[in-house]
């Protein structure tokens, strides 16, 4: 069984260094890019930087469970007929031509697979007849910020799911078919896929869970009066984040919302209630974006305020000392020029008389200052 | 009876202090999070943070009132047979098992237990059938600013209420039903669901008030000029309240529109009007916290205009100081200097010559300052 | 027959001084609280600083018209009896006994007297078989900012009107009813409603007019570059009317809409044109005041920018000032040095070449700053 | 037949000079306000400022074309009786009296007439049986900035429009039934209503362009760093004009969009696409005068931007000059001092090793600012 | 087979040097105005700026293929006759003669044509019964940044094309039609005007990535604290860019989804699944415009915070400086007098006291500034 471990081993490997990650996945994404303009539909674009393929795949029935991972294309069709459902599971789509295979055996619409490869679709639901096709962006288990895509096919008796890169979050779920515990053996695919789509929602709970302590971290030191230019470059790249989640999570909200209308026949009336508490979930997760977004905008007015507070502290202080000591330095220049006929200059109590004149007018504008509450 | 004091008296307990209470309210609920990634749907997490579960009872029929506070679970079944209809309130969610068996007994939803049982969500409203589920958050009674968790189902004679915390806004309703006053007992257990939809909704009142309040404050105090930091800090607390707020009554209004749209039959027709009644009090909410969203971006306006204002001031006593007396500093400076030839030195009106040529000066940038109304 | 003036001459007693008009609306208005949370339905406050009630009652029919103000409740079912149709208009709420007598006499709802009672309601129109129930916020006419709150019930052969405060914008309506010209008293109940409702309207956009004004002395004063603190705050008032008036007409758009769609049988067919212009002068109001939000926005940025233009000038002005003298006053510095070994001190030509080198300086400087276009 | 420089002539009249265009089309509009309120429905308000008013008539069919201007009100009944259609066209509201007198000859409903007459309404269409009424508003062919009102209504072999002011965009049309060339004079009266509305729309597009041009300049401006005050009022100017454009045509896309669904009896099926194109007309102009919204708020961003940084490099400049000189200062007064026992005064090495001092002390400070990138 | 260097060797001579290409956009767009107000419906403007007209016309069936670039207009019908499916793609509006040829031979519809050569049209679909027309707007080949008019009728057997302006993005397309591989020669019409649709909205994509690269350069440049007016100047062309591409798009939404919806005959079910790819892709692009708005709003935000830091820092630096030598200056200056009676400065021990007395002032300050962290 694959583990999150490995994916985060294979990741790191082509990240530039000192680069901040939500920049690095902008690059990364950018990669994949469409087929060529006016290319036929369907083109699988082949692309030397995708994850290298590799299948595995569960059988599973009420009373039976096989796992293996990896598996051999050709194994597939035994395992279907031994089992009463599959779910094949591939992940990385460097091999196009395994990934036509399948376009074969299962009937599937080039078209969809086609959005599976162009990575950076909006997540969506479409029924092709035989079966139903989702296309969702998850989570990368590999990464904090990152989605990566998601291809998933149900029909009768099978799941397909098609992820851009190793490591995921559906552990768990896995675990709980090869357990037997609970229901799941004993449902049809439609249940699995619906687990599998509430395991990716529910993945980006942790995500959204970090954004909201980092942007208390970003509050405490705000309100504390400490903002440098570290909180807002921390709170752009808060902002950055929140726009990539929203962008992966905002059409879930259409996809999720068509499949509890029921305008689809793969998914069973009883799986219904399970699917309307996914769309609450994906509900949640915009609110709570919604949320961040408004607070973090908050907290750049409350920055920029901060700032502007001890601008005008600063340019208060200078005032001060400047407007006492400039007619002071005034005063003190007059006796030193040079003027033959200067009389003050010539009695025992000039000198005092002067230092006397100065304290008065900085006494004057002393008082002044406070009467304009600037102390 | 219960009382708000009791869950005062627990809840500080464990409050840091010197924390604002805002930001208090995030921390904590963050604690209860969600299930693991891809564990079964109806898991009820065990969470040993929650409050201990207490349940009370109340029984009641058009000439009947029985109230058990606290009530033993096997004690349940006895009083549904002697009253018509009966009021289960359990408080706090650490006692699983417990809440697994009201499940078996009252046939409830798993889905929706897990709901309840996962603090955090948003409010709706769901028919499972045998009875309806409204999922709310209502005011904490032990606090100001927070909102907890209150699901809720009613079915045919009875009404069942989940707590997160204890301390409620219930009071008021106990003892309408304890007095037999009114039309509360004699009719079913719908009117009793919508006298606590009432009760909660009308709960968020004296929370917004407090925060008009609160606006009011900060407006008397920036329109007088007073705009130090704290009202910005007072302000960026209003706003993540009006936030907070928002999340917890937005949802209710779509939840409160199903029910008035008679999409149920859990609530008769005769409740119709006074479920319009609810959500009319929801969309009037919405419509304040709306006004105070906008009256406090107008605030901060206002404020910044106020900092900029004393900017403005402060740069320009310091330029009309400075300006005046830099050229004045110059001309004693030049006269300071120490060239053996320099014949004004030697005339007996070079000093007050000189005086007057710095009076004349000065007197120039006055009217100038004047001129440019900056005086 | 009332006069507007009555209620401005109880009005201003309980007002304190020295407060802005629209804070005071907004004090006053917290005053009448929702009922106790969890209160039963229908629950009418006994409000001690309510105005006192008073009821006038005005009968009429194709040729009839009888007038009575003040009129005692019992003498109410004798002129139903007498005309086609009666308008009974109640003023003020403190006699709370007296509103629940019209509850038994003519069949009202307790949600609708409640929703009365309790001002500051949203408007809204329901319908309660017997008859319609609209709740209205009506221009006070003792004010030219605050709105108070008109509950109008119309049903076979009677209107009547519920008015928080006395004063209102109905005098011409009572005339047109008097002298009997036009087609009012030909009409039925519905039509005397229509009328009320477009009065109410109508009312509006005087004061609508004088936020135009303002808005205009506003700009006036910031075009001329007159950007006061004053102007801010001017500002920042009009937007709260904004504001206060949006909260009370936004709602009416939804009301007077379900009155033209005819989702109700208390209005006939022939007056359903009339609420359909009706209607448009609500949408009308809205578009104003959407109009005078932008403006009031665009206002203020022209304001920061005029603030932001003079800190500018008054920083220029220092700049140059200062750049100027700072380096000749070191010169004269320098030549103020008590060295013994200076010889320029000594020669003859080195005061003059001082005063040159000087000269030459602030040229230099001065063209520098032509350059940049700082002069 | 009328020019639109008759009205060019007469408008400039009753403008106060000096005053900005934008601001004197608020002025004017003001004048004419709402009836009293609570005034009966229909009620037309004799306006003594109005243009006087002046009726014009085409008659025409497949193979005749009459224009009378003026015509008296008692020969349109003869020329309806000798032609197939007529197209009747009263400029200015002054004389209430003959408006009445069509109300009664084409049977139009009051309330639409008072809309016409109550100047600043929202464009909208009406069905009133009989006849369609739309009540439109057009740009003032005597003005660049401001909008007139126009009814128009359309029957049975008649078209009748009401002109607030003398000018308009007709002249084309006119030329088009004269000519005889085209389709227009073999079609019905609803195909002249389209063409006046396609006129109507068509004429907001110069003003548009104009804005367009007028913010291509500010940008100009903006982009050469020539971000005077004059480009602050220019730009408010422009969003200004934005403003009253889109409170003109926005409702104008309501109304053309429910005649493009055919709502309506009066406008036959073959005239339907013209109308689609007129619609898509109407959403192209709101399209642009969104855009517009949005350049002008970047422009505005920039114009800050643009200031700030001047203030900026103002300020760095300030420092720099000052932060070199002041320390020198400070050094030259220290040996101006009249110690008696001051010994490097009498080196002769004295006075060059302080001026080296000086010289080092500023080129530190030089290479101080080279390094914080401020030179 | 025309190539996009043509139409880019073309382009740049009529360029005005020195303008950056947003701006020439909008210069180059504002020539093509609308036809004059009032005049015919249909009228086809004649504009001698116009590209000049030329026909290809590409002929094909499951076996046949024929290139002809250019054709002559009477040599369509020969084809038309010879080959299953025909298209024709007119470049350059300037013939008018030329276009109402093919309104007669294809039977377009008059108003259709007028659209396509008011270029500046909004992207719409129409059923004109005889033939489906699609506005749309498409990459200019020859630019990065601007858009171009693209006209597309297909009815039975025939798609028609009119292009702006030499240069498309349809290379592929017509690669695939002449190397016969894939489905495209053996379907209809249809889809080859699905081809061309998708082609056009994949050509967006490049332009869409180019704007993301720049963005990431101004973050970078950002991020880096290198905040010049060359930034602000950049994002403003960013920003312009995504107001163009968003009202180009924007409209392509609305198109695709009524196509989508299958509201039209000339497109067949199986060709549905294609059109709801290509409507997800506009889908897609809108969402990545609307990302890049907000993140350019952020990055804005985020380079006025760095220009208000660095004032900060050089206000603090002046700050500093000033405020330790000002009173320093004042105390050298006071020694500097020339009174008679100074008994400080005849004693040996004056000087160095002095000196002492300066360093004591000046470490208090330094301590001052190090405890308000300005140090």
């Amino acid at each position: 069984m694959r583990s999150g471990d490995e994916g985060a081993a294979e990741g790191p490997v082509d990240r530039p260094a000192g680069v901040p990650p939500e920049r690095r996945s902008r690059r990364r994404r950018r990669r994949h890019a469409h087929p060529p303009v006016g290319a036929s539909p369907g083109t699988l674009q082949v692309d030397p930087e995708a994850h290298p393929s590799r299948i595995a795949a569960i059988g599973y029935g009420p009373d039976e469970f096989v796992a293996k991972d990896p598996i051999a294309f050709e194994a597939i069709a035994a395992l279907r007929k031994r089992c009463a459902n599959v779910w094949i599971d591939v992940t990385g789509f460097r091999d196009v031509g395994l990934l036509e295979r399948f376009v074969e055996q299962f009937g599937l619409h080039r078209l969809a697979l086609e959005d599976i490869v162009n990575v950076q679709q909006r997540a969506k639901v479409e029924d092709y007849g035989e079966h139903e096709f989702l296309l969702l962006r998850m989570i990368d288990a590999s990464s904090a910020h990152e989605t990566e895509q998601l291809g998933l096919f149900v029909g009768a008796g099978f799941v397909l799911t098609f992820q851009e890169r190793p490591g995921d979050c559906f552990g768990l779920v896995r675990k709980r078919l090869a357990d037997g515990a609970g229901q799941m053996r004993r449902r049809g695919s439609d249940y699995l896929a619906y687990a599998l789509l509430d395991a990716v929602v529910d993945g980006f709970f942790p995500v959204v869970e970090a954004l909201d302590r980092r942007l208390e971290g970003i509050e405490e030191s705000v309100l504390a009066g400490r903002s440098s230019t570290a909180v807002v470059h921390e709170l752009h790249g808060v902002r950055r984040c929140l726009l990539e989640l929203r962008r992966a999570v905002w059409p879930l909200r259409e996809a999720t919302s068509s499949l509890v209308r029921g305008e689809t026949r793969h998914f069973s009336a009883d799986v219904r209630p399970y699917l309307r508490d996914v769309h609450d979930h994906v509900v949640q997760l915009l609110d709570l974006l919604e949320n961040y977004r408004e607070l973090s905008s908050s907290l750049l007015d409350l920055h920029l305020s901060n700032v502007n507070y001890r601008l005008n502290e600063v340019m208060k202080f200078l005032t001060i000392i400047a407007t006492i000591f400039i007619p002071l330095t005034f005063v003190v220049g007059v006796y030193g020029m040079n003027f033959e006929w200067m009389p003050e200059l010539h009695v025992w109590w000039g000198y005092p008389a002067c230092l006397l004149l100065m304290a008065g007018i900085a006494a004057v504008m002393l008082w002044w200052f406070r009467r304009r509450r600037w102390l």
